[in-house]
């Protein structure tokens, strides 16, 4: 009899890890059965807000991977609409509901992989159940907030949250030309970043025509036959068609919490570097599951597909009997609201703080291309580094078209450990459509070793 | 007294230095004295074909900074049109002829940086000297093609030499609505790329009309009137109104050589890693000066100005009584034509080859945003890696808008010797209008990573 792998969650965590598997030991020597509450797998989240924006029209391309495809080219048995209610780590087995057929059973486990995810944070405010108030995570919530604008043509949307998904939700609704109010509790949108490149946000949304309330909280929501009319903050009352709320994620860590399996400061699994939970043959992987995060060395709970990806790669292949490691996370994030890029890595000043750093940094205006080739666009790069050894320990890209995929070299630096004295001199690409000849990462690791230096003398 | 300097060369290496030294020490201690043998300083070579091709207008702005400029501004005195003919090393005197008036002179000095570039090759070749033969080196080069052609109208253009300039300048032509015909030596052009991805470019640019003959090499020239009218290959005769020689630069180190101070392998002069050739107070830095590979641990003559700038900046903090070190680099570089974008960076197989290394290679088709997100472009990413150890040793990408820079993490990996395994786990960014969920890079990582396990099994 083959061995049973049972998959909770069948999105970018469990469906990599079971594929993974799926290629490492054929359907007789593993068996893989994949639940998923909801009614797709595989899919792109990410992709969510550019659906609701009419940037991407066709709603199937978001799915990576159909349950069909699973079971027929990997033998994968996903069962969908099916939610797992408990795990019996003594009995190795789960307790499943069949959520269209309302039945339930037991499935039992050889090994089990625990890929709930993470759902997006919802206050208790009053009337927060209203009818067009809407959370972003599962592509039925895309769905619905499309068919809402393609019916109802509503004029007003509110954003509550400036996070990724806040401002990509602003930009989605200033596509649908609808009138965007942005409320964010902090005092400036995109918390992620320091307050300095966070106001550059703001000035650029604001120059798109979103209205911003900073530094105001929600209180509620007013309703009018059941559907939402207003949001109320600590501030102002403003009336709208439409609300989504975009406050951040929490880990879907009940279930395993319930079984016994142990759970980590940041709220997430705890898992080693082959993604083992606690519990011997339980194993976790994606948003889920906690990060160890390199330069803080803190264990960090972050929601992103692209660490779920590797993730489940990582325990797939220890499931199937492989050996790989899963080597940490180092805070990576990019995005857009409409031409302006936003990317990060690494700690902003106050991670740096709160990891015990004592730190410079410097911030440089530069182009994406050489200054007098054609579509050369602003980009503004901020490094923090360490005093003394002037290794870095984060950065911050915001710009125009072509600033902000430079993050990814930053990150490779990051990633090695080096100092931004080592990176300055590092053998990057230079042609005038591409760079100026210092590019601006570049320059921006000379300035900040400069500041270094002045720091020690 | 204060100290003296005197910079052969006043383009980016040699002002690089200047300025770094300048930064350093005022003008009270350090007398700074730079002979350019042509009209201009600072300028960016590689902005030439822009230029020519109409893509940049404004001539001006290829100057990064004038010689009144450094004059004013950094109290270094640039004599332009000045050349330098002689070093006299056991003196420390240098002998200069001032070009517009005709006489001779000598200068002492303290210190003395040669920072001469390099100089495209000419092969002797029969009426090689007939009008409307170019070369693109200098500003001088970009004025006269230019004018040229707004001022003849050419419908014709012939390229020898299928190198980045020579690419470049054939983009460049295409965009003046000319015949453009490329002779190329090689199998495919772009020779500092493996054959398979050359093959793609030659693909490309016959795509975009360009007429292509490889395996073709060029035997003369034929003239009318003192005109070019025709190129004569070891295959046929191409009538034409203008030809480009691209056919590589070589360093211009005879004047060090004459002097005495010692030429390396590559035929460029030798310096350690603070950028001191042979004999004391003798600096060297750009095209002229050798560089060290970190991959195959050779040394290498590279012309390019990034280069230049680094090894400039490195020589002038060591002149002026700092620290520094070039560390090296590893080979690089991007370019364009048309729509078409290519980079590439460490070894390429037979450069691996050459250095005794065995590998394995992975080719992949991937597409720079999410698939689903409008603007996907095509990306082919080629990585190299040792067998055995994994380590990656090259890699090229040949793509559409957006892919040619990623090759900077893939240097900023190979800076750092990863191993393909290693990069896989990076942590990159990602956002739908930025990249798939697994970048480009770290897919072609892991494909590697499998040929290397494959190789081992």
């Amino acid at each position: 009899m083959p061995e049973r792998l049972v998959v909770v969650g069948g999105d970018a965590a469990g469906m990599s890890a079971a594929s993974q598997a799926r290629r490492m030991r054929g359907p007789d020597d593993l068996e893989i059965i994949a639940f998923e509450r909801g009614s797709y797998t595989s899919y792109s989240a990410c992709g969510i807000p550019y659906y609701i924006g009419g940037t991407v029209d066709d709603f199937d391309r978001l799915i990576a991977r159909s349950p069909e495809r699973f079971r027929e080219k990997q033998h994968i048995d996903v069962r969908i609409r099916h939610e797992v209610l408990s795990i019996d780590v003594d009995a190795c087995k789960v307790h499943v509901r069949d959520l269209d057929n309302e039945r339930e059973f037991d499935e039992g486990f050889d090994q089990l992989l625990v890929a709930t995810g993470a759902r997006p944070i919802r206050p208790p405010l009053e009337n927060s159940d209203a009818e067009g108030i809407f959370g972003v995570q599962t592509l039925g919530d895309g769905e619905a907030i499309r068919a809402l604008i393609e019916r109802d043509r509503p004029r007003r949307a509110v954003v509550v949250g400036g996070g990724y998904i806040g401002i990509e939700m602003a930009e989605a609704f200033v596509l649908r030309n609808m009138s965007v109010s942005l409320i964010e509790k902090a005092p400036a949108p995109m918390s992620t970043l320091d307050p300095d490149m966070g106001e550059l946000v703001a000035a650029a949304m604001q120059g798109e025509g979103i209205v911003l309330h900073c530094d105001e909280a929600v209180e509620g929501f007013e309703a009018k036959d059941g559907r939402v009319s207003a949001v109320v903050t600590d501030k102002r009352t403003i009336e709208t068609d439409l609300v989504v709320l975009g406050l951040g994620a929490r880990p879907n860590s009940e279930l395993a919490k319930e079984a016994g399996i142990a759970i980590g400061t940041s709220n997430a699994i705890t898992v080693d570097r082959r993604m083992r939970t606690g519990v011997e043959g339980i194993w976790a992987a994606g948003d889920c599951a906690e990060k160890f995060h390199r330069v803080s060395r803190k264990p960090v709970a972050i929601a992103l597909g692209t660490h779920a990806n590797k993730e489940g790669r990582t325990a797939g292949i220890n499931i199937a009997g492989g050996y790989e490691t899963f080597p940490g996370v180092i805070g990576t994030a990019v995005t857009k609201v409409c031409s302006l890029e936003v990317a990060r890595t690494g700690l902003k000043e106050q991670e740096a703080r709160e990891a015990g750093f004592e730190y410079v940094t410097a911030t440089v205006d530069s182009t994406t291309r050489a200054g007098y080739f054609p579509g050369a666009a602003p980009i503004k790069t901020k490094m923090i580094a360490e005093k003394r050894s002037g290794k870095l320990l984060g950065a911050q890209i915001i710009g125009r078209e072509g600033a902000a995929k430079r993050v990814d070299v930053i990150a490779a630096a990051l990633w090695n450990e080096m100092t931004v004295d080592d990176m300055l001199q590092m053998d990057l690409s230079y042609a005038p459509p591409f760079a100026p000849v210092w590019d601006p990462v570049l320059i921006t690791a000379r300035k900040t070793w400069q500041k270094v230096e002045e720091d020690l003398a």
